[in-house]
């Protein structure tokens, strides 16, 4: 890292300065200028805390050089990571593009299997259902727990597709990945860190969505957490931020997708339902999602919309779903990409 | 809430919408306008999902006349909630001010007893320090864990002033309630609806922090997860949103004050010492806190800043918090307060 | 409009109210329900002071049923707007895709003609390059003025495509449109309501970009400001805005393409280069405009970036941007368009 | 600034970048390091594209260790600036506390009068009024302009007190500053350059208003840019930013102040009528800017809000100003300042 010296910083606050990072192993390059001094420090930056040297007489400011993140980035593994799910899917790099398709929140067994065949149908290859859901409000249908797992590996069973499904408490990870082919983190526990420990634990690929207020540095840290426990399986979806724009539920952000490629080796996916809020604008920011250059989509898909328990008014209805899919295949080709 | 029909919307889809919304013991109330016509309907909102009315033909949009939380709203009780914690200390309008301070981590016996053998000296009336550290880094210190929460237990003792103390987990509630006197919910876990439940299950009085990405009425339904399940004993912490600008680590609303006091009942507290993320703001932006009206402060106090595991750029010396101290109880005067 | 009375509001003060509203034209409908009573207001809602209403007592709320807006409506003009530049370029739904090219800034003839040159060639069919500089700093480089409007109309002269420029001041429009084929109204004016004007009264096209804090409402409101005047030859131009995100420049926002096309008829296009801040990250999202439904793009083109006065960290190189045209023709023809 | 190389840079390129910043007049400094170069340039940025040294082979990151500000910046100078208007208002650090106070709009001679005295007589030192104003839309009231201006001057005649106003064109700053004891450059019009130079070559003290999508560092640019013309009577003006929480108008960044007073000499001064956007909001806000250490406030006081032309709904009565007064009498004493 550099240190940058105030301009009337003392030749005494400056050795100090060398002195404690020497004491902590780094090595020290002093930089005398006419107007400042500054301080390169070489070395293991987990070996102090910044704020310990921020906070020294005479410091200006402290400009780290790497990364926070380490397992994640591009410059500690730079090939692509393939994720594999169950059936035979893998997401990542040069893949077929993975269409995770289905309804916010399972609400019984014949209405997901319907959007399960529905979806399948389509040529979508992994479904999506929640049953464990976090709603805004504590008066909200809550989801249907275990009951609702087993109804998604019915319909798994049923069409041969893997199924990827929300934990939301560190209490439920276990229950959750014994149905499970992947296991989602939710964009509100993006920063729930020991929910992040728990499913490291596990050997199930997971689904990172980023937080509606968080950087895209703060999403790969959370990354971080998952792959520090030694679970490297870990797709990024981008499902929009929180900006001052009300036209739109969030602002999808996708020009995160090609920031993320740059700096991580981990897959990337775009969730335009939640993204946008609005069904309607799901087809155009779906495509776009292709032509940025992500690796898959996230699709709510209803067979009745308007009698969703959850977040119909961003749900595709199946035959719109059907359409959108054979718009994607285009796109996906005139990319270099297949669906 | 009102239904603003189409201009172009026919009078069989007004019908239909008019029907749907009386089959859900609703009352209805039709104003056709010379450009289009607007239903009122009256009853229990979450007797329905907004969406199956949302997407019917015709309709433009929905408009709901009612808050979406009821137990936390200044409607449904007028009288400002006072909060109380072990030691006679009392939260909330017309009450003392609330003094939380302390060293952002417990980072031994001797540092904390320190800490707050100078916090009480000062004039803080409840010690704060984290036991259980929702860390960026999974490489960052992560807190002492049960170690941390028995030194508290013991400075409290020998201070005689009562600590809050933040859980991260659902697993965690139980011990955590053990001993701290108040449970603090952090801003990154403002929105995990489970654990919002489980403090709510205790007795204990619950410090909900604003989460960075949150609207006021997104963390007021946090609140409601919590008084839902039969814990009234909540107090509001405003500690700075996420904003474009760079040249503080979190804007701190101070504007939440005011309107959370219109909107409801129960206490609000600001703490800039996250809310600004440079010691040298704390000063201005805690005496600004209490002008706005808000009934309490968190305030980081560590005897060595710069040895600090954590947060130590936002700290204060004892010092300089007691001169702080000092400040304050001119402005809670001006404002009708004491400290 | 709507106006909600508060639950405790008296029958006199809902008396007042509607008696206002008829005084100012308005037919007047009371919705008297169980909890409270709703008046629905129609009219035309400029006569009268929305706050006038707002502050009466009784009053809880004012929903207006009606967008600020109206020539630039899709309600009030159906068919999509096709705005025509000198050269035979047609930009709008169903047209060959516009694209903008050229340097930021215009250095010098020589520079300018061998950018021209070089974005001709690779099938740009507009150039873009400025004469009159917005710059954050006072000592940066201000632009060449008049001088660089000659060097454009030489370049146009000698390629055949017609060029755009920014207009910053009023007392500079009549210059301007003198050379110039199209006004550009930069981001940081979207808001000088004044130069908005002046630019409505030319008979010139004009690009008109979103600000950077702006709502899509009220980018659509100063396009009302151009076509009030007169002037209906408007494109909009999304190019990023402002959001705690700082990896990078500014958030291109995409979402805004379809919202756009849902509200106004008047054309849109992106411009990836100031969206992003970053070269390398230009291609994706300029490939993720045209899926999103984009009518054309803008985009910096600097035969050596490290040379350029202003914004060569978001300049392509020639060739670059020769291969990117590559890729755009295969993404619009995906999408049903053609380069 | 220090020019931070990529790991992988090589002699070569590591040589280039030396070279050339040297032809361009900097002292240059290498420090090796074991995993990567660092390069410190002491010499004039201005001198220099940032832009040509990023984009050169090898080079990871540019971080200036100069504010981009030079008249405005407190290291320029220490002492801070008190800004002197007509009528013996000193408005900066010591002085009395400036209150600014009147309608949102000059809306005629009689009602511009009463609010004068009306805020004269519970102690505003200055008057305020829009005799040109930005409306969002077209078709609203848009100022009396001159004639605006002529009333407002005869208020002062009549009250002794001095008054700002807005200026919004380049074409208006003679006639406006004929008439105004300051000029205002509202927040649309805050990075609208050429009119910041057209101030800055007036002798009139300069109101200057933060813009709702700008960082403190750029709003100190565009003080830069009036000072850079020879007038340094600028006081600047918070007066609220765009975040996503919608329960205000905008967003009221008391952090400003104290921001504000460690970087710049120049006096700031709280809007909070703007800020929040609702008058019942207004008097916590004043406290709280005051508090926080502002040298004044800018409040909107009309006779009767509900018949104002604009604004109405943050405006105060001049009963509650009057009230308001009071209590900032005590925080203002509270904080060692006088009102």
């Amino acid at each position: 890292m550099i240190i940058i010296m105030k301009p009337d910083a003392t030749k005494e606050q400056i050795g100090l300065v060398a002195e404690k990072l020497k004491k902590h192993g780094f090595g020290v390059h002093l930089s005398p200028g006419a107007e400042r001094t500054v301080i390169g420090a070489i070395g293991d930056k987990s070996a102090i805390q910044l704020e310990s040297i921020q906070m020294m007489p005479g410091v200006s400011e402290i400009v780290p050089i790497r990364k926070p993140y380490k397992l994640v980035s591009r410059e500690f593994q730079k090939a692509d990571t393939i994720v594999e799910l169950a059936g035979g899917v893998r997401i990542g790099a040069g893949q077929k593009i993975a269409v995770m398709a289905g309804p916010c929140s399972v609400e019984g067994e014949r209405e997901f299997m319907e959007a399960a065949e529905a979806v399948k149908q389509a040529g979508a290859n992994v479904l999506r259902g929640g049953a464990f859901k976090p709603r805004t409000s504590p008066y909200a249908f809550q989801g249907l727990g275990e009951q609702g797992l087993k109804f998604m590996a019915k319909a798994r069973e049923r069409t041969g597709l893997p199924f990827v499904t929300e934990v939301m408490d560190t209490r439920d990870v276990e229950l959750v990945a014994k149905y499970a082919d992947m296991l989602q983190i939710g964009a509100r526990n993006m920063a729930n860190f020991n929910l992040l420990k728990e499913v490291g634990k596990t050997k199930k690929p997971i689904l990172l969505k980023r937080g509606p207020g968080s950087t895209i540095q703060e999403w790969l840290m959370s990354a971080e957490y998952v792959l520090s426990e030694g679970n490297k399986q870990v797709v990024l979806c981008e499902r929009g931020i929180r900006t001052f724009e009300t036209a739109t539920r969030n602002t999808l952000d996708l020009n995160a997708v090609p920031v993320v490629k740059k700096l991580t080796h981990l897959p990337i996916i775009v969730d335009p339902s939640h993204g946008t809020g609005e069904w309607d604008l799901v087809p155009a920011m779906a495509r776009a999602g292709l032509a940025a250059g992500a690796d898959g989509l996230m699709i709510e898909v209803h067979p009745r919309p308007d009698e969703a328990m959850s977040d119909g008014a961003q749900s595709l209805k199946p035959d719109t779903f059907q359409k959108l899919m054979a718009e994607l295949k285009a796109v996906a080709a005139a990319v270099g990409r297949r669906l």
